[in-house]
């Protein structure tokens, strides 16, 4: 095969560019490993005259995106536009009539419509792709779909957002509030236009959301996520976790447990030896476990031009390879439904929360622990000068159920000043 | 394509017998994820009648391996016997000739043989497959040939042989010799049949050669590797290593340099709060760094039933669902011949010897350094009883042609006890 593969980029931001800067640097190489040069041949962004950091001159400009995907000279869009709906959307379900495969980084548009698009590729003989919607640079996905595929896979975690990772360990190494790290943030070009999409967990929880159909062969259900932000977590709490040898880090869990699928992208205390607790800045990681292989660590950069342009480029050399597999690696028509499952696994909780100093006020906290079932592994109030006590409560084992519950009934108590802060402690 | 895919197992030890019990247990997720069955048509090892914990009586029994490459309904050979030489390699040769596709876990016979055989392979249409031959379980031939194929790759390194890291974690953490050690090692079954396949670096060295060779589009080039097993590194060095905050590893090293390949697989210092200073026991690391992706970690299982075999399958349902590339991800043709390059960069040294008790003694092993160019950063000796001192010298960065030079030269200054221990400072 020496006909070149031919591309079509639709979104000329930080990973379009560094697409368009691998195509054009490394001509030579990437023709030699794929067997055929890689071309592109038409583009789309924007604004057309916006200062670039790449020469785009020689390709042909389309102003309307879709419109890529009806060139007779394209063979591959590749998508990154990002949105959920919109021209991202219009733009895949047009290429696969026209008879183009697709390549995207958006993992929004995936978590959403996922099946639907799989579907439509599925039928139409095309390829959907996106390695680059997940965890940056990291290989992740071709490493579950097909390096682990002779596994019954039992587990996905990760740390998979790579602004969350950086305000928490910011947090941490600089003893700085959260508000003040969100702001350094977005000063540094780390959030989105929405930050909720970050600070949210929803970015990260709609990459767990791709993990978990790919793992489970169940189809893509981002709404039954589990999804809790890091706007929650304080200076304190991460001075207490630290104190007990424990990192927090915005992690997502994916399980197949017998009662249906459990998805979760909230804060968790995990131990600070372990790699996942010492993951600093943009860096993701995420661990896969199988019945065979064990468990498998994957690290890598999150975002950023190089790393991601990476991913999208892995995609497009198994393209231009002949390389053709379902986008979630079986035919999406026998993706499960799994139903969602709370989370079943106890575990022990990190509970901290401000009370009232006056007579009785712990003895009543810890009585709704006792009525809940919940048994408290270590208990310290600490030394205040007004009339409010930190108090700090590690729980043994319990369900989130349990936790929820007396959470809940503290509030009856009349003890409490604001809400209590519970995360739970991951065994990893 | 619902015809299943039908595979010769040449090779029932451990390895054999996990792919055995993937295909026996997974049959329908096996199917549903490559789309047609995978099947187990026959099998040869060297004793029939042998107890083992997979029921093989339902496949077809061969006493010469090489039968299962003429067998007409076989489609994938599995080749798990090892040895460079012999039935192996008689066995993929003639898979390619009968127009059978082969799966091999042997670094030893790909090291040796990887270029003729690939092709080989290639001529005959065939696929030559070696995912579990280098880092155990993970995926690291496909992360690096297919996911990272956009990438100008800089350097590869990593932790490749779980025995050496087990027997120095051991060593560090029991603070028991190395001589102890090898021997529990040896009792625990860890060690090859001829241990300095593990111990002199060989099958580190192996495995090294097999990811230079797909990283830089190079012919594997094994007797090019800079070996020095890991026999030389005592309880002492362990312990005046972890003092100054650095774990010894067999660490592997490739990078194309101005001059040509750099392949070495030797004793380093590394970090000890680095991820691959953390290593602990079998567990394999590989690191990959690549122009865009920048730095890509992988860890997992090095060795054992469950992470080969997984390795072996996740070959084995590429070949099942057609996914179709060379060797070692272009054309063996077209693989080129690097001049293999000495060690290149200057780094820091750990230099330990023993001295005799005489004046002077210290001033003359100062003096060849000084001469040889090489500045010191630290020098200790320590508290002795006897007539011979013990004195650990750290370099600033210095090449390791310098260093070579200057413990020739130890030699002639009639002071030093015994040998010296030599060993490179990595920057990870």
């Amino acid at each position: 095969m020496t006909t070149p593969l031919r591309l079509g980029i639709a979104g000329l931001g930080t990973v379009g560019i560094g697409v368009v800067k691998i195509v054009q640097n490394h001509a030579a190489l990437l023709a030699r490993r794929a067997g055929r040069p890689i071309e592109i041949v038409a583009v789309s962004a924007s604004s057309r005259k916006k200062n670039r950091s790449a020469d785009i001159s020689a390709y042909a400009w389309e102003d309307d995106p879709v419109a890529l995907a009806r060139r007779d000279d394209v063979d591959v869009v590749v998508e990154l536009m990002g949105g959920e709906n919109g021209p991202a959307k219009a733009l895949v379900e047009t290429a696969f009539v026209h008879g183009k495969d697709v390549v995207t980084a958006n993992k929004a548009l995936l978590a959403r419509h996922g099946q639907a698009l799989a579907l439509a590729a599925e039928e139409a003989g095309q390829l959907l792709r996106f390695e680059a919607a997940v965890a940056g640079g990291i290989p992740v996905i071709k490493a579950l779909t097909e390096g682990l595929a002779g596994n019954a896979v039992t587990r996905v975690m990760g740390v998979m957002n790579g602004t969350c990772n950086y305000i928490l360990t910011r947090m941490e190494s600089a003893g700085l509030p959260y508000e003040t790290v969100f702001e350094e943030a977005r000063q540094l070009g780390y959030l989105e236009a929405d930050p909720n999409l970050d600070v949210g967990g929803i970015d990260a929880g709609h990459k767990l959301s791709l993990l978990s159909a790919i793992a489970f062969g169940t189809r893509v259900d981002f709404d039954a996520v589990q999804l809790q932000g890091i706007g929650s977590v304080s200076i304190h709490d991460i001075r207490l976790a630290r104190d007990m040898g424990f990192s927090i880090k915005l992690l997502g869990v994916a399980q197949m447990t017998g009662r249906g699928l459990e998805q979760r992208m909230t804060p968790c205390l995990v131990p600070e030896t372990h790699p996942l607790g010492q993951l600093q800045g943009g860096t993701n990681m995420v661990v896969i476990e199988g019945d065979s292989v064990g468990q498998v660590v994957l690290r890598g950069a999150g975002a950023g031009e190089g790393p991601t342009a990476s991913a999208v480029m892995g995609d497009v050399m198994d393209i231009a390879r002949g390389l053709r597999l379902p986008t979630f690696g079986q035919p999406a028509r026998d993706l499960l439904t799994a139903p969602p499952a709370a989370v079943s696994a106890a575990a022990p909780w990190y509970l901290r929360m401000t009370l009232l100093d006056k007579p009785g006020a712990l003895a009543r906290i810890a009585t709704v622990l006792g009525e809940a079932g919940i048994s408290i592994d270590r208990m310290r109030q600490y030394g205040h000068e007004d009339a409010h006590a930190p108090v700090l409560i590690v729980t043994h084992k319990a369900s989130s159920d349990d936790i929820s519950h007396a959470l809940e009934r503290f509030a009856g108590t009349g003890v409490l000043v604001g809400d209590p802060v519970a995360l739970r402690i991951e065994a990893v």
